[in-house]
Parts: C-alpha cells; structure tokens; sequence
C-alpha cells in the first residue's frame, strides 16, 4: 500500500459516497458496487473513477491495476475470518464451539458486507498471480474449518467434512442473491447449526445451536 | 430450436471435437469449454467458431446470441436433476430416501458435466431475459429441495433446510474448480450424507448414506 498523501488530484466532484472513508477506501467500495451489479469485465477503472467523482489518474495512484483493486475487495471476504480463527485458536475453544463460532462469523462477514463481492470468487481471472495473496488465505480457511471439522466430528472427520463447511458457509454468497429477503441472523444461525450437523457435533449451548 | 439442415456452411476445417455430435452440439461443447476455462466475456462467438471449425454465420444459424448459448448450457446443468425429481415423485419414494437420490443424482450432474459450467451461475448476465427460463427451472429445483427437506426432516423443516441442501449441493462447483483431485463419486457420497445430516435424517440404507 502506498502512502496516503494530504490530497491527490482535483476535489472531487460532488458528494462523498462515504462520509468518513479516504479516497482508497471510496475507490474500493464503488468498484465492489460496479464489479457486484454490472460485472467485473463491464467495469472499467474509467468507471470506476466517475463513481467516486475523481479522474482515472488520480485511481491509478492509489492501485496499479483494475485486478489488484479486485483482489483487495477478495481478500477482505476472507481475512476477517482467518483473523477471527487463529484468536479462536489462541482461546483454546473446544472445536465444536470454535466451528458454530466461526461458522457464524463468516456467514456475517459475507452477508453484511456493503456489496455482494463473493459473487466474484468464480471469475476465471482469480487463477492469475495478482489473485495469488487472496487464494493463499481463502485455502488456509480451507485448512483452518478442516481442522476444526475433524476435531468436531463425532465419526473422526473424514470425507471433506471441512470443504463441504465451507461450502456451506460460502453458499450464503448466492443465496444473498436469490433470496433477498432472508434475514441475515437467522440466516447466520441456519447455516452453523447446518454446520454442526454435518460434522455430527452436538451444539455447543442452547441459544441459536438447535435450528431446523 | 430450428430445424436441422443435411449441411450448413462449408465443411468445416479440422477434426471434430465430439465425433458423434451435431453442429450444435459441438458449438455448445466449445462454448462451454471456452465460458469456464477464459470466462463469458472474454469469449466472443467468433472464437467459438473457431473452436468448431465453422464460420461465424454457421454459429448464428443455430443459435441467436452468446446469451443463447450460455442459457442453453446452464439450463442442462439444471433440467436432468429437475426431470429426476419428477420421476422420484411420481414413484412415491419416502422423502429421505428420496432426498439422498436427488442429491446424489444432481451433484452426479455437476461434477461429470465435460466443463465446470455451473461456475457461470454467478455472471451478473443470469439476471437478463434471455436466463427467464434458466432461473424459472432453478428456482423449481430449489423448491423441489424444499418440499423433500422438510417431508424428510425430523424437527419439521424450516429454516432455509432446503436452501441449504441446494446450497451445499452447489458448493461441489467451486470444489471441482478448487479440489480437481477430489474422486466424483466419494464427493457424491458425502454430500447425500451431509444433506440427511442437516435435516437430520436418518439415512435411508447402509450403503454410502452415513459418511463422516
């Protein structure tokens, strides 16, 4: 990340599309907005840059490509998460409740996001190198919900216990889609108990552990 | 579907793709081919053609549009597991055996289809007209999911219990994309588990049904 400097280029024309973000962080939220609704190949930085109100070269000071703005929107899908399982780790949580827990924290981190940017998870661009950063950490979430499936799982854990997790967890992606109205708490707490059942762990406590 | 000429165009140049197939058959295997592997926008129908062997205007005498195409190609992703569940009701199986079939079969579809076609589900394009009839036919396969989720569930069945079959069932497109050597047929074994385990039924037989 380059240094953020007092101001860069003209003022931007007219209102903030966020009142307290910086120019980076206004950049990265009209192009999850484009990239989310229109698609990633029919959003230019050209575009991009109008949203926010600033000229495209004033965009290219702040990323180099219209990939590395993607990859940056990717990477915070799943950096929470990962963050939020290695602290579980630190607890020394019993691994059915570090699961509902995680469970339940990445469902809210893709589901209360400002932009659906999952969606974008499937183009095939993600195989490039700019992608390379965001891939590492989503398969280390792949080994952090095996880990915690196989320690969970009454049967030893076999079978992809973990990969089906979090392709549970990742399904809320098109459902946010498809079912727009599903509240995302119940939603939250579908999905771990779902999770809990596929591993064949009895629920950590009562509240939010028994759905279905 | 227009009728099917004895030949249209010139011979085409080169071998064929699927030695028993059809102009259009071939068309849509190259598309298909193309769509996952470079991504929808970046494949133009005159690569297509190209792919096949054929011109341009030969592409356009079987199909109207890219759109076309890609409609054709996710509505067969769709159809056979939606024809299946008809067959499923109208023998009168029990909802959790019935369930475990469906799932079975469907994830069967997903992951020998020649190309990981279902990863275009996600392309904002699905949301157009020419996807009506793709959406109209998925969303019957969610409720088809829905009605056996809560038939086979133990605590009732709701809850998104359905939504979450479907969403897990789906999942095997990102895993095939990101897992390549996961065997077909264990993956298929373990999700028709997985899905008895989230409605938490029991499963129907011994063979397969109890993974994890």
């Amino acid at each position: 990340m380059k240094p953020q400097p007092a101001s860069v280029g003209r003022p931007r024309s007219g209102a903030r599309r966020l009142p307290a973000a910086s120019a980076r962080e206004e950049i990265l939220d009209a192009a999850a907005e484009l990239f989310a609704q229109r698609g990633y190949a029919a959003t230019s930085t050209r575009l991009i840059a109008e949203a926010v109100g600033i000229r495209q070269a004033s965009l290219y000071y702040h990323f180099d490509s219209k990939e590395h703005i993607l990859a940056e929107l990717l990477e915070a899908t799943v950096r929470p998460s990962l963050d939020y399982a290695a602290e579980l780790e630190r607890q020394g949580a019993a691994p059915a409740a570090a699961l509902h827990a995680l469970v339940t924290y990445d469902v809210g981190v893709l589901l209360t996001a400002r932009w659906n940017v999952g969606i974008l998870y499937a183009l095939p661009e993600v195989a490039t190198e700019p992608f390379n950063r965001f891939r590492a950490e989503r398969e280390r979430l792949r080994q952090a919900y095996r880990a915690l499936a196989a320690a969970a799982a009454a049967g030893g854990g076999d079978g992809f216990l973990g990969d089906l997790v979090l392709g549970l967890v990742e399904s809320v992606i098109g459902m946010r889609r498809d079912l727009p109205v599903a509240p995302a708490e119940q939603l939250q707490r579908a999905v771990a108990a779902a999770a809990l059942r596929i591993v064949a762990a009895d629920p950590p406590d009562a509240d939010g552990a028994t759905a279905g």
